[in-house]
This record gives C-alpha cells, structure tokens and sequence, in this order.
C-alpha cells in the first residue's frame, strides 16, 4: 500500500474521547466532512509514528472487514471479511421500509462490491434465521454463487425462500453444527452457540493467518433457554485467552441496563395468565419465528387441555418447517386447523397468531377490525400480545389494541404481566461477551448510532483501548494491517428498494414524487394545438387525484382552465413557439393559481399534444 | 321523551363486567353491534323498572354531555354541555393528522352540532393554552359567536392564534381567576386551579339546577409547582362532598401506575447535567409551551452565568407571551438572540429548541441535520432532548438523536437522568380525584379506548357503580335524566381535515386517492381522437410520477403504448363508439399490463381528447 494511498485512506488513531465516536461516518453532514479532514492530518502524522517502530508485526496482507448493511440502521445486516483475495459473508438480511418509503416492498443491501468480486466469495455465513439475517439471501444469491452455511432449521427457513424465489436447485446449502469448523480457502470458521429468540443461532469466529474475527450475530446469554442449551461462553473466553484480534458484537440493547430475561419468564406468565382467562378462549400474538415462545405457547395449552390453532402465513411456515425438522415438540392432536376453531368451545382453544407489530395486513390486525375469515373477536376473548412494539410500531399496535377492546376483549399487552422479553443482550451481557473475547479491536454492530456509541462506551469501559473501539457505517472497509493498526476504506454500499418485481428501479427519486403525490395529489392539464398554427384545438382538460374533492371545486377547475386558454393563445401569437417552454409555462402557471387558491402544492403534469 | 325514544337510544344498565366497557362505542364493527342490540333490550327492561320506582327523583329537564372530540383519541377536545336548551363548551381543540393523512395540516372536530344549535351557545370555557384544547376555536369562531373565558395566559395565546385568523375583533375574550363563578344563563361555572405542563390551568365545575359536572381538564397534583400553588384538592373535595353528578377526569396516563414526578424534579435534573456539560455549549429540547421548563432552564442558566438563546417560532412566540404577562421570571439581559450566539463561546450558551418530538421541519431536526442556519452542532454540543416520545414519534426522535450522534454531539435523551416529567396524573392521583369527587356518575375522557378503559377500572375499583361508568365515544350524547338514570343518544361528530385553506375539502376519498398515489404513483395515458371517425389523430403519450424511474423503463412504456394505439384501434373500427368505455377500457388494460410487469398498481389517468 502507497503512502499516498495511505493518506487518502482516513487512519484511525487520535485521542480525543468526546471527538472519536463521530468521526468516521459517511452519513456524517458538511460539519462532519470537516472533522475528517482534520483528523486525517492529525492521524497520519501518528499512522507514519506508530509504523516506523512496528513494522515488524505487519501481517502479511491485510485483513479487512466491510459492512454492507446492519451499521446506523436495524437490518440487512451483511459483513464482508477478506483475506488474501478470498471473501466470506456473514449473514445476508432485508429491512423493512419505513414511512420514508411508500410502496416499497422491503430493503435489500446494495450488492455491487459483491458482484465486482464475485469470484473472491468463497462461502455464505448465516447466524440465524430471521428476515433481517437471510432476507437478503435470494438476490444475492442470483448475482453471487457460493455455498450456504449454517444450521438445519436457519438452512430450512432459507432453503423456503430460495423456493419461492426458484433458485433452491442452483445453491449448495451445507448443515453445520455448534462447533464445528468449516475450511474455506485460508479461512476457518467455528460455528459457536447462542440465545436468541430463534432456535439454533450461532457465533462464529472466523480464522486466518493473521489473526480472529469473531462475529456474535444476535445473542443473548440464556442460562435457562427452552432449547436446553446456554450460550458457549466457554468457548468464547477460551478464543479470548488465545487472543481475538476483533469483536463484532450486537448492539441492539446497548441502551439496556442489566440483564435479558430468559424466555422461561414468558412461560411463567403465560401460565398464570392462561389460568386468569378462565373459561375465555385465548388469542396469542407473537412473532411467527419466535419458536420457543410458540412451544411454550404449546406447552401451557396442553397443560390446560387446550386445542392449539394458527392464523397467519408466516406462522403457519416456520411452524411446518420447525416441526419437519423437530424443533417443535407438538403432542399429538393438539394443534387444529383454523377452519376447526368453531367446533370447539372458547374454553377449549388457544389461538396464535402474528400481528404482534400491528402490521396492517396481519391476522391480529384482521381479527381487530371484525375482518378476519375466521376468527371474529368479542367480549370471551383473552388476548396476549407477547412482543413489544419495535420503535415505529408503538402507533399501531396501540390502535389494535384499542380496537380489540372496542370489541370487549380483554387485552395484555406492552410490559405488562412479562408476556415479552428480548432476544437480545442487554449491557451486562455484552460487558460480558467483551470480557470474555479481550479482543483487539471491536466494532458494535447491528444497530442505530445510538446503539453503537452506547456499545462502544461499554468497550471502553471493558478496557479495549479507545483507539481500537471502531465507529464504522454501511460502507465501510476496515484493514488491519497489524493487530494494532488499521486502515478505514469505502466500499459501496447503500439502500436497494424492492418494489414488486422491481429490484433498485425505484430510487430516491422517484420515492420524492410519491411524497409530493401523497401531500398534495396530482393534476393533469392536457391540451392539444395544431403544429402548424400553434392554436389550440380544443378545450383544455384539467383531471386531478388526491387533490381536492372534485366534486365540490368546479369553480377551481374552471379558472384554472381559462388561465391554460389564455397561456395557449399567447402562445399560438407569439413568434417562437417552444412546445417545452410552453408546458413549463402551463406547469408554473397552474401551480401558482392553485396554491394562492388552496395553499397546496400538487403535483401538476402537463400533457400538450401537438397535430 | 316517548317511550319509543328511549328504546330506540342505548341506556345503560347492565351488570355483566367483562361487556360493560366495550358496549357502548359507535365505532364498534359488526360483532359490537351485536351487542348492542342485545343491551338494549335488556337495559330497556331494567330502565322501565328503575323509572317506575323512582319517577319522583327525575330532573326538571335532562342534564346533556356531548363529545365532539377527545375520546378514543388523543387530541381536539371538545366537550358540550346542554340544559335547558342552553350550552356551554369547555375546550375546542386540534389533532395533528397521522400517517394515514398525508398533506393534512391538521384536523379539527366536525361542528355541525353547534353550527346547528349555535343560538343556544352561551358560552367557551378553556382549560389551558395546548394546542389540543385551543387550536379549533379559531374555526369554531367562524361558526359560533359566544364569548371565550380563560385564565389570563390561556387567552394571550388564543389572541395569537386569533389574530393570525383575523378574527380576533369579533371575539370577547373574558379572564378568569381560579375560584371564580361565572354566571352565563342557567349554569354557574367555577375555576379550579389546577398542575400540568403549561401554567394556569384549571378544571370546571359547571353546576346547573339539577347537578355539578366536574371536567378536570388535563391535570396532575404537583405539591411543588413551579408557579407555587397545587391543584385546588380542598375544593374538589368540598364538591364532592356536596354531591357531584359526574365527573370528567383526564385519561392520558391511566395505564401508568402510582404518582408523576413533579415539575421541580426536573430543575434538579438541569443542575446535575448543565455542571456535567463543563465547557461545552447545552442545547435543550423541549415543548414550546412549557413554560415551567423553560423558566427552570433560564434560572439554572441564569446561576451558571450562561445567555439563553431561543430557536423556533413557536418558542419565541410563547415565551414573548409569558414574558408579557408575567409568566416568566427572567433576570435582565440573560436573553439573547439567536443571531448573537455567535458572539459567545460555547461555555456561555444555552440555547433552548423546539422539536423534541423529532418534528421534521423544527430547530432541532435543522440542527441535527446540519441544515440549521444559526446553530452548527459539533462535538463541544450538549443536547438535552427534555421530552418523552409521543407514541408514534419514537422514530423520528430516535432519528433526531442518532443524527446528532454522528456530528459528534453528546445527547441525553428519553428516560435517562429524569430530563422530563409528565403533565398528566397517574394512577394514584387520578383515584385521588375520584375519591375526592366522589361522582353519581364517571366518563374517563382524554385517550385511546385503552386509557379510557384502564380509568374506568380505576374508577370501579373506588367505588363508583359500575353501572354509572360511562364509555363514550366522539358523537356520544349522554343525557341523564335523574341522578342514577341516563340515556345514550347520538350527535355528528367526526374528523374535518385542515389543508391549506381547505377546511373539510379533503375527505376520506381525496385521502384514499393520495395513500394509492403514495405507493405506486401515477400514470397518465393521453391520446386525441377525430370525434367523426374514432381515429387517432397522433401518438398517445404516457406520463408518469413515483412508479418506475422513467429513464429506465423506455421499453415498459413502449409497450404500453402500444397496447394503446391497439385499443384506439379497435375502438375506431367498432360500430358503437363510447368515449367513457374506451377510457375504462384504457385504464384497466394499462393497469393489467404495468402489474404483470411489474407487480405495482399505479393510479391510471386516462385523457382522452376528442377533436
């Protein structure tokens, strides 16, 4: 690597506690631009120091780290970990869009850097099987050809979305299990066990000459999980001792104090709620992938003699697939069909469903609104809505819980009663994690920048030196060049929308005229004019949506026309006729008289047809 | 009232527990009104038993309370109080639209009951200057003429907001003390004094021949207030002991246990936090109406010998008002303006914003977007966000806070250090009111269905008959005709949406319109045929906004531009020519064609031009 390369590339090693978390953003706005450039005058200086005295430890190439996804956001999460020429990936996720982005279906990582060195992939990591891990995995896997790992149920759920995306038979998905040790290329990878609201979540810690990366996934340290087994902390302090060069760890409940529950409290509470609901029948929301919940779900009803019957896709899926794969321990007979709800009494049935997010087309949300098929709710109705709302969620999952009770259910929900705990680490487990791995460096992920800088303090506080505590975002390429040096980089990285069959053809403009459409509506003046003599050939028409209310602003419509009438006579006299400055003109004009009028701003296309 | 009157109204009285709270809403879907129809004929029973036993103890004429706003929801209350053919209203406020209402300013009650009845409007009694108890009076204003009584400072911000209406001249504003009477036909309404987050407001006792209606307003009991008095408990429970009819208590934090924090302990919170900023420069968030906070903020300001700037329109505007009418208590030259910041070092600055709701056009926002032209955050920046997320505005907070993250800034934000305090009583002190107020009869008002539940119970479990609990909704007109004997009846009442100039020209169709808009965009497909032959007379042209990025998609709008001429084709050949057909047929095969390929709906225009 250059020296000039070098000094491009922005060296991480100043000292300033209060100035290093927000330095090396690329979102960071023009005032950040500035610090930058300030610190990289500061940093090479320090760079070419600290190189003179050590470089002898260099290693032999760079081991470099790039995020794709999963930094200053929640999901898609992706990381890139390359060694001599060789990639692996870790996980391949989706996001949700938020209400900055109307019509789109979900978010997927950019994938350039990836199909730009295709043939450096060797292999696919996958952590765990939740949207925001593999939801990614079949676009990816249309430009990329690598192997899937992972364990068997996230290769099952996986292996259901390759289907549907009819490329399953074109991917070699490899099962592995806790502790083992996958080679790939120089890489090895160790796959170690953790908590986590899914069955069957892994660690891993990869390998090269150079040193260890060891990536957490999404964790929580359960020393009573419903699947038996606690997270390999052993494992984890025995690398630590060996020596890690980096952490990867998540960030998601960074501004949590203490301790997770364990998912046995839910049990806990389902048990005495299940008991309080008497001879109501039961309706419990969670999340589809929540299999633990789901078998405690089991557990209790069949404790009470309770038919168990679910409503929604997504549940109906990952309970299939669960319990094909035995991960899901269901006595025989216990779980009914929908349909089979009304031979029972309410006292018999327990219900689960998704729509614990209030998403609008849940079957929760149906039930809610006396829109479900099935299951219409009333006064004999006990629901437990086991989640809490994800930030942005709070809204909707209030209005469905107001609607249930319009209908004269009881309802539980948010923290009440302990019907929810996390599946993620709070401080004290991710002091933990980092007491245990000692790492070199450590970079929080999967997270807000609120998350990460809280992640990032508690590093400090385990004792990792400051400078070695990264702040990295979508896009950044972090290399070490020596187990006390590293170089940050940029690789592309961004937001692709899905929208229908389109994948990233809808961008941030097109996303900016459907806000304006939504705030204002859309008007089209259409008009026609001779090519000859410029005049016009008819009435001009004046349609809008979205607007006003067509039917009670005749008027409105009417002196809008006259202006486009009269900006059509100026026209067809003026002596250079510009059919595009023309339609500008129209634009403007129309606007204008509609704003004074209403005060909006809509929309306005000019349609002027020439014959 | 005829018999048959009463049986066609709902009246209450039931015993069932579970049913009770869910029966009587209007906006209960179809399993509701099962039940409704069910109460009725049994409460029908019940009542003719009670009336027969009791007729001596009917009033002289029913005692009527109507809702035009505030139940089921958080915003724009009104409440109408009827006897005699005479009305009062206490409070007329706004809502601020959701994410199912883009483009909306804001959204007012429907008046069409008062319009209707605005001869017998006596008189406005206002609680207190938030928005969502003044913010429609400027357009109630418009339809009813009836003076406005208030405390002094509630009414120096309803002359703002008159004034910009220009209505202003036309409206008798009259102050009002707490423990003042006023006489306004047959009712005689006391002032309460009593605590919430804007100084002087106060709860109504509005006493008429046949009973004491008690209306806290929004309050809580703060024994250390700002402004040196707690909330008239003395009186409360002097009318309660004299016997309260019904008792209108606030609902917003019915799901909160135990007692709110008082006001004071969010000076003390400052103290800490302003020494622990050291050097930097403090920027504070909070409402613009907080007086209080605002007065804590200039006096730890004021101990630390730093200037006060103020950033945002509705701060500056408040905070004049306040100061103006001795609300606000600010030691000479402390103010400075925001221009002037610059000529202080950072140490010698706090500087109070508006947006501590994440609100996208506020000071705030500006700032953490680095897009505000006075205030550059940086890394020497000590953000104070002293507010809590409104449910539904948690993303755009946490968005707030992870943007000022990234220049660098050190942020205090929600729940941590105790940086805010509620304005709204909690459980204990809302059974505090009952227990004072000792009512015949309850209405949780103020809240979603789940706060107004959750207070009901509250209200049980002190010993109110839980046949004299009432849940209304918007448009429920309550009507009691002795004191353990009430009807349920109806009036209009609903959503009109403020945009622009347009105040109830948008309606749920416009609405509709904009949300199909928002998620596929638009399409217009624009031909001109001969009106003789049916031929076209030139290509069609096809526009579109928000669907696909245009550029693109050159072979998508080939296509469909042929399909097109196709159809005008036919349409020329075709015996019976209509015009309407054609454009149905248009949309529709364009509509079918652009789903296929790419599986998005976008709002089709078809503008067919005949010359």
């Amino acid at each position: 690597m250059s020296n000039q390369k070098q000094n491009k590339d922005t060296i991480r090693k100043d000292s300033d506690k209060v100035k290093r978390y927000g330095k090396f953003h690329k979102n960071a706005k023009s005032s950040g631009k500035q610090q930058t450039s300030k610190v990289k005058k500061q940093t090479g200086l320090q760079y070419r120091k600290k190189q003179s005295k050590n470089v002898s430890d260099k290693f032999t190439c760079p081991v470099k780290i790039a995020f794709l996804g999963g930094l200053n956001e929640v999901g898609k999460n992706l990381t890139v970990i390359e060694y001599n020429d060789e990639i692996i990936i870790i996980d391949c996720g989706l996001a949700f869009p938020d209400v900055s982005m109307p019509g789109i279906d979900l978010v997927i990582p950019d994938f350039t850097y990836l199909e730009k060195n295709a043939d450096k992939v060797k292999a696919i990591f996958v952590t765990h099987g939740h949207e925001d891990h593999i939801g990614g995995l079949s676009y990816l896997l249309r430009v990329v050809n690598a192997p899937v790992y992972s364990t068997k149920l996230t290769l099952g759920l996986i292996e259901y979305k390759l289907k549907e995306a009819k490329i399953n038979s074109k991917v070699k998905l490899n099962p592995i299990k806790p502790n083992d040790v996958v080679k790939v290329g120089g890489f090895s990878v160790e796959a170690i066990h953790v908590n986590h609201s899914i069955p069957d979540s892994l660690a891993f810690a990869v390998k090269c000459k150079d040193g260890v990366i060891i990536h957490t996934g999404d964790f929580k340290i359960d020393s009573t999980p419903i699947d038996g087994e606690m997270m390999n902390l052993a494992r984890l302090g025995q690398l630590g001792n060996d020596g890690v060069l980096c952490l990867l760890s998540d960030s998601t409940n960074a501004e949590r104090s203490g301790y997770t529950e364990s998912e046995k409290k839910v049990g806990e509470s389902f048990e005495n709620l299940f008991r309080r609901a008497g001879s109501r029948r039961l309706i419990v929301a969670t999340f589809a992938s929540n299999i633990h919940r789901v078998q405690q779900i089991i557990n209790v009803a069949a404790s009470l003699g309770r038919k168990v019957a679910l409503s929604g896709r997504s549940l109906e899926n990952v309970v299939a697939i669960s319990q094909e794969l035995g991960y899901l321990d269901v006595p025989d007979g216990i779980i009914i069909g929908i349909d089979a709800v009304k031979q029972y009494t309410d006292e018999e049935l327990v219900i689960i469903t998704t729509g614990s997010q209030g998403e609008p087309m849940s079957a929760l949300t149906r039930m809610a609104m006396s829109d479900h098929r099935k299951v219409s709710v009333g006064p004999n109705d006990f629901v437990i809505i086991s989640a809490t709302p994800i930030p942005g969620n709070e809204k909707t999952v209030g209005n469905v819980v107001n609607e249930l009770m319009k209908l004269g259910a009881h309802v539980v929900y948010e923290r009440m009663y302990e019907v929810h705990v996390s599946g993620h680490a709070c401080q004290e487990e991710q002091k933990l994690i980092l007491g245990l791995v000692k790492p070199k460096f450590f970079i929080p992920v999967h997270g807000e920048q609120k998350h990460l800088r809280r992640h990032a303090m508690l590093g400090e506080a385990m004792g990792v030196a400051s400078d070695n505590i990264i702040m990295a975002s979508n896009g950044t390429e972090i290399s070490f060049l020596s187990d006390h040096q590293y170089v940050i980089g940029d690789v592309p990285a961004g937001n692709v929308f899905v929208d229908g069959y389109g994948v990233g053809d809808v961008g941030s403009l097109v996303l900016r005229e459907r806000k304006l459409l939504s705030e204002d509506g859309v008007i089209v003046v259409s008009a026609v004019i001779d090519s000859a003599t410029g005049y016009n050939l008819c009435a001009p028409e004046i349609h809008s949506r979205g607007f006003v209310f067509v039917k009670e602003s005749s008027d409105l419509f009417r002196e809008a026309e006259d202006i486009v009438i009269r900006i059509l006579d100026k026209y067809a006299d003026s002596r250079k006729r510009d059919i595009n400055a023309l339609k500008g003109r129209i634009k403007d004009e129309v606007l204008k008289f509609m704003y004074e009028k209403t005060k909006r701003s809509p929309v306005v296309i000019p349609v002027i047809q020439e014959i």
